[in-house]
């Protein structure tokens, strides 16, 4: 692991690091924010996945989560959104290849050899994070931010007992019913639509909703509504009478100025799970 | 006045307009935050003059001030720098030029015909601000990083009665004395040092002092310490027994980590000036 930068924030630290990923088969970075507790005794995870077009770094510098993180002592954890670099295939269009990882293993050429998010951010830098940072394992939350949203509500479905918590900022709640979906997981996993279900947050709810709570904010002026279909997750939250709050807000769009505004919230919730 | 977008954001508008700027003779964009009180009436304004190399958009995005002026019912006006586009004169030296205003009114070839950021942020943009938008004209507050920290301070020390509180995020103090400072104040005004004066916080501070109160935040690791001079700075604030605090703050640089970790104490700072 290489040390890229390390800030002094809130508090605590802000840091950012590299590391060869054996998931993706390259070097991946990330950033990790550790509140000033962290310098006495392990702390609780709030990881954030990102969306489409960013790297570790846009909800890092844009989200303004390490003021509430430093307020509850927890940390965070920023990962990359795909695998980069040279011989890492990528595509012109901003949704698919670099940017642009789904948090899928990808299965079909070119992209099976590095486009392994899932795994990457399921064992892979779990991993790493754990051997090296004073984080407790047994105190994890995760959240994320339209394809990052779509990432944590399949993962912590797919991992009962691992976190505590999800919430999700105008996630792609239903991707194998939109553009930002049928294109990425027909790539990214081949024709067979039933590999796809397991990427699809609405039809996770359907078949096993989560152990925890969860909240979910959407912008009503969001500009992607048509990609994210938000009254799908909605639907299956009710039906399934699953712990949890959607919240429509009005007036918001997709940008991190709704993203920020609604992070104090979200902190908020977790910690409630994290530090009970 | 061109509006060029406006997000909802802690419960008002993150706006970014352009206008024709007569002070700079070229378009000059903006970016300004409206608090949900500024529906119902006129709000006190926070000015933020930002650093070398930003734009409008650095702070707007990277300072998380909407967050905490929002709470207090503040607006937060995010400048540009410098003027900017074709047929404006540019250096391959990032501290000079496009992006590195220096908020003086430039008397030499070949600056004179643009660069008059002085002007610009004293007269033109509030002449702007106060007829187009819901804010208290007599309830002004003046903040910035590093050399809109110097902008801030220096504007509201020439400007008695018109800032009700002044405060900086590691300003360059004594431009005069260092390099950050004596590049661009000879560029812009030529060799004459006795034009420079007003343009160097210390040496306004001996000469005038602030009619109100003023607030310093530091990093003691600042990596750009001896372009800062903020001990220059601290030494007149003393002697003068200027109403104000000076803090080191342990461990911190200059980044946007650093502005945003304080931003909170700033607003509230102004707040208490704005608000009584």
């Amino acid at each position: 692991m290489k040390t890229i930068s390390e800030n002094r924030c809130f508090g605590g630290v802000q840091g950012v690091y590299s590391h060869a990923s054996a998931a993706c088969a390259c070097d991946m970075t990330f950033g990790l924010f550790l509140p000033p507790q962290a310098e006495t005794g392990k702390v609780p995870v709030l990881w954030f996945l990102a969306g489409l077009t960013c790297t570790h770094e846009n909800a890092m510098v844009k989200a303004g989560a390490q003021a509430w993180a430093a307020d509850h002592g927890i940390a965070l954890v920023f990962p990359d959104t795909s695998p980069r670099g040279k011989g890492v295939a990528d595509d012109d269009d901003f949704a698919l290849g670099q940017g642009a990882g789904f948090y899928v293993n990808a299965t079909e050429k070119p992209w099976a050899p590095h486009f392994r998010m899932w795994d990457y951010i399921a064992n892979d830098l779990p991993a790493l994070l754990f051997n090296n940072f004073a984080l407790d394992e047994d105190a994890q939350g995760i959240t994320g931010h339209s394809m990052g949203g779509h990432g944590a509500l399949t993962l912590a479905m797919a991992h009962p007992g691992r976190f505590r918590s999800v919430s999700a900022f105008a996630p792609i709640a239903n991707p194998t019913e939109t553009d930002w979906g049928q294109v990425q997981l027909e790539a990214y996993l081949g024709p067979d639509r039933s590999t796809w279900a397991r990427h699809d947050a609405t039809l996770q709810m359907v078949e096993a909703g989560f152990d925890g709570p969860i909240l979910i904010d959407q912008g009503s002026d969001d500009q992607f509504l048509n990609n994210l279909r938000p009254e799908a997750l909605s639907q299956a939250m009710a039906a399934r009478r699953q712990d949890g709050v959607f919240r429509m807000q009005r007036g918001y769009d997709h940008s991190y100025f709704f993203v920020s505004t609604f992070m104090p919230d979200h902190v908020a919730f977790h910690a409630d799970a994290l530090l009970e």
